[in-house]
């Protein structure tokens, strides 16, 4: 589940240092993958009550899509560890978009896997109203 | 706190393929480290209701050090995350040694950190038969 793409990877970063700055003791997965043949979520992160198994999706504006193995795959991991699933969804930064201004996650949210939009085709979808609407977790992340 | 070292690499990895075999969720820490400056445990494993950070070391035989900082390091970020320090300390097996015989954890023993030896310089040990005799911890690992 990996981003090999370097601009993804750069957000990456930016996500785990946010929540590195916030209380989250947080591991981001090797880029290489596990040494298992499992699927491993891009980021965990404990603050000593509450655990996250984390899929980082960054856009420049148009709608992430997830396909319906990534988010079982976040899932099946999520439960066995014995952590919440959410997706990171963030969308770059429009010049004047209020809504981006004051917020100190860096354009980050976090979407719990249930309110996700799915697809006729059986995948997922985020678009960044969605993201706006639901992305405030019940905990303050 | 990655192990450069090629074997305790290897070691590692039949360490985490050992815990997903057996129930646990596992991330390995990136070999190149974490996007942040802090340190981070080798492996982190949860199975639903116990969390362990977990520092890996084997040896050919001789005692296993750890400094000050490293065990400090472990502490801090399984405190943090709310997870429990472990060391995971394996010997090279011996031919004919009957306690690793019949052994499925592969020669893996699970140390508390609180069961450690303190050298007079501040400094952490564990020897073959501390880690025989500590390392079953009070979870079934």
């Amino acid at each position: 589940m990996a981003n090999s793409n370097e601009k993804g990877d750069r957000r990456e970063r930016e996500l785990t240092n946010w929540l590195d700055g916030n209380g989250w003791a947080v591991m981001r997965a090797p880029a290489s993958g596990s040494a298992t043949a499992r699927e491993l979520p891009d980021v965990l992160a404990g603050n000593g009550e509450t655990f996250y198994a984390i899929e980082a999706k960054s856009s420049s504006g148009d709608p992430i899509y997830l396909t319906d193995e990534e988010v079982d795959a976040l899932c099946y991991f999520a439960e066995n560890f014995g952590a919440e699933a959410r997706i990171a969804a963030r969308f770059d930064l429009e010049n004047g978009d209020p809504s981006y201004g004051d917020d100190d996650r860096k354009g980050w949210y976090f979407i719990p896997v249930g309110d996700l939009y799915e697809t006729p085709g059986g995948n997922y979808r985020v678009k960044k109203e969605l993201a706006h609407e639901k992305g405030v977790p019940e905990v303050e992340l």
